[in-house]
């Protein structure tokens, strides 16, 4: 029995320098690392697809730090890897926004600068506006509250709006306690069933949509008994039940780590906007 | 020039009595009229189409009352006459979240009780909650937080989901300060362009969407040019910029109202409970 | 080298039995314990000055009950038994409304019935009103937020308004999970330095006020390296620093406690009212 | 009869140039008007005490700007000409934050630096923050949700910490249009009975308090028939009631109009202190 973990970096420990999954390291403001599956049958013990995971690990996002700017563009530069050059895209926002631990999505879209409509609505006289690229920024909610699944939801969007890809941005758990609140994850393989703070059921894919799913995340919450585990090397002993367990500091946590992932985001899609512009959004 | 309103009660006074306009009155702690304009051409006029227009006037929804319970079974029994038997419901909040006068539907929403996943996830014990009409609940803001405009996304969300009928929320204006705060408009027309707080630009309702639209709301705010002739009998001059207003105390009018109108909503599609069992949801 | 706990019920385990140490068992909706330290000397082991805890375990607070109209009064009884008969009571909610598991206090605070102003403003005819015991409701915030500690400004309130007693409600840290998010405790020994998710630096009691401070909290954060030891038997290494965690729910603990607290204070405060006419507060 | 409004530089409209009553213009960001009541005889007719009022007249607040730094320095600058050059600083919001047009005092305290508790608590090797001026930051709430006037509570905390001064923050009615949302008062006459969105009732000012208290505030509401008058020149009809109303942008309006205050108060507080220093406090 594996704990749960939403964290390539963590599932694939035992794997590294196995054939056809490859590792890269570099990174400024954080320690970035991209794994590189190459097939899925490489993927297959650790039940994941071919793709990349690229993880950047830093200081405590909950605490205050001098390096917001070059943070933001660090992302931002690695996010951009990731998308098409051109075309629409949506952002989407996972969980809910009324639990804190799982509000990162909701949180992020909330100040991502939704742009798909000026194009129709402004005049020539506003260039800078109308020179955008496209984007649509959606937080639907999770199926407890809507009684949708967030992947059905964002298909029948995407069908409507055809973007070019889709960045879904979601709230993890992890297994390792040095990770929470630390980490961000990037991958191009989107959202598998089961994952997130709050459970999706249905893959949010390139295969079920039909374009580039990016997938972004921070691990807010940890089970308790992984965290046992991690700190006194004894695996608890099989009773009760498990529980998701998140620090006291998550409200700050949340909203530091929204609002780098948004300018980064921002950043990543309009190359033409700067930390200052994006920074009061 | 006629001042900005959305409520039929007031821009159809003055066609009262005319062919094809039938008016009718009833309520006990509502004064309920409903108007039904029997054919496009008895609403051309006003540029109305053709439908029915119940409105419910009563004591101001900003202050407390004793009369909830009986309120919201009067509300939930009119919304009942509007609605298909069967099949599954689209709610819909409509509205800026983050604007208080405007967060009426994503506020209703919020206390909506999904129910469309429950019979597929539930095991046969739970037979209560299998037995409640599917139900699905989305407030996914508005065109310039989303880029997408609200119409839009409601169309492709019900493409996938197929309901039996949408029912939309919104916050109002009205150009008759005795109104404000104090009405409830339901209508099976719709929501048309350019009416609601924040404006929508498309329209949303039966022809659009193919299915009965039923557009629910509250008039939350007035034009303060409107406000001026009422209270002083003369036209402002036509300078300056007309403004949006709403009472000081707004966000009681948002949070007793949208409480109200969540209730009567659950009790209309869910015959099997009461109001207890609502109110507290 | 001992857990921090803010729960009599857990710090004085070892020595119940003991002479100086009474103990007592009631309750119909919670397992209430009552430990009545008979005087200084018999709690001086434990750090513990002489006085009464009542602890109130039940089901865990986040979770929906039938049962909240009979919890509510049942610790409205309990809270009963250490309050004066007559005089204004100063209810203060402690802790820091922005940080989830510390907001209990500010939450609490929120929602009771603020009075010792209405028998001055009110007419004759509003005899209820009037007839209600006078209460003064505060939440000033934290240290960090006003650069006040929490004692010294009630402290100065207390000089000015006179009341009869204080109640000081609080979010607490625990050492046993099963009593994270389950518990109430109440004590009429008020609150002492280093206690509280926040960690008041000033006594907060009856020696530095000079009237019954009665203390009332939830247990809702826990530390990290407390809970490891729980779980597997073996205490963490002493290394790295201790976090506290809380549950991943903890807005709706939060959100739940703090309706069912200050729904037994305004019942214990004003005998005249009822559960339904405080629950709608 | 005359129309309320909380504005120096609209009720003293019809006395400009009287023996007594000095004014003065400068201005950059905004068109700064100084009047200067120079004894109790020159202001008696208007029921104005002698004292500065000091009024910045600019843009809507409630939209965005490119100046925020300018207009925070401008803003900061005036504030400082009536604060004492030592001493612990009381900086007090008043109003209910749960009444968005009410809620600027305590959304400004919110962002305010409280520095009171550092002196005593940094070690010698932080003395950049042991540096700050002593502040204190309160936002207690109003009377309906306390039971204790604001004046009194205020008068209560600065008994215990003697502060050389007081800032007080709080919402304003003003009786013209182009004021609402647009207009900063400053003024060392503190706050009157009658005033300030939320109606205080007791004197908090220099003679009750016994230092100089500073009033600053934001008019966020107009009364209805003040509106219409100033409208269409013609009074309403003296029937029904007045009301207050508010931009229906009121949220961005307090958002941002606190954000800017705040900025104001720490530069003028703490001289070591930039624009981008407290402009993410």
């Amino acid at each position: 029995m594996q704990y749960r973990t939403d964290l390539a970096v963590e599932s694939l420990a035992s794997v590294r320098g196995r054939e056809g999954i490859e590792e890269q390291r570099r990174g400024k403001y954080f320690r970035i690392t991209e794994i590189h599956i190459q097939n899925d049958r490489a993927g297959k013990p650790l039940g994941k697809t071919k793709g990349r995971y690229i993880t950047l690990e830093g200081q405590p996002l909950s605490r205050f730090s001098d390096d917001y700017e070059g943070m933001a563009e660090e992302l931002a530069a690695e996010l951009r890897t990731l998308l098409p050059e051109d075309g629409c895209i949506l952002t989407a926002g996972l969980g809910n926004a009324d639990i804190t631990p799982d509000a990162l999505g909701p949180r992020v879209i909330g100040k991502v600068l939704a742009t798909r409509h000026l194009q129709q609505e402004l005049g020539e006289e506003e260039d800078f506006l109308r020179s955008l690229r496209p984007v649509a920024a959606l937080a639907g909610g999770v199926l407890g509250q809507t009684g949708i699944e967030s992947a059905e939801l964002l298909l029948a969007v995407a069908k409507q709006i055809k973007p070019a890809a889709v960045i879904a941005v979601d709230a993890l758990a992890c297994s390792s306690l040095e990770r929470l609140g630390t980490t961000i994850q990037i991958s191009d393989t989107g959202i598998a069933p089961g994952s997130g703070v709050a459970n999706h059921r249905t893959a949010l894919n390139a295969t079920t949509f039909g374009i580039p799913v990016i997938a972004l995340g921070v691990p807010t919450v940890i089970g308790m008994r992984t965290l046992a585990e991690d700190l006194t090397g004894r695996r608890p002993l099989p009773t009760g039940q498990d529980m998701m367990v998140t620090p006291r500091d998550v409200d700050r946590l949340i909203s530091q780590a929204a609002h780098l992932i948004a300018c980064a985001i921002n950043l990543a899609l309009h190359p033409q906007m700067n930390y200052a512009d994006v920074a009061g959004l």
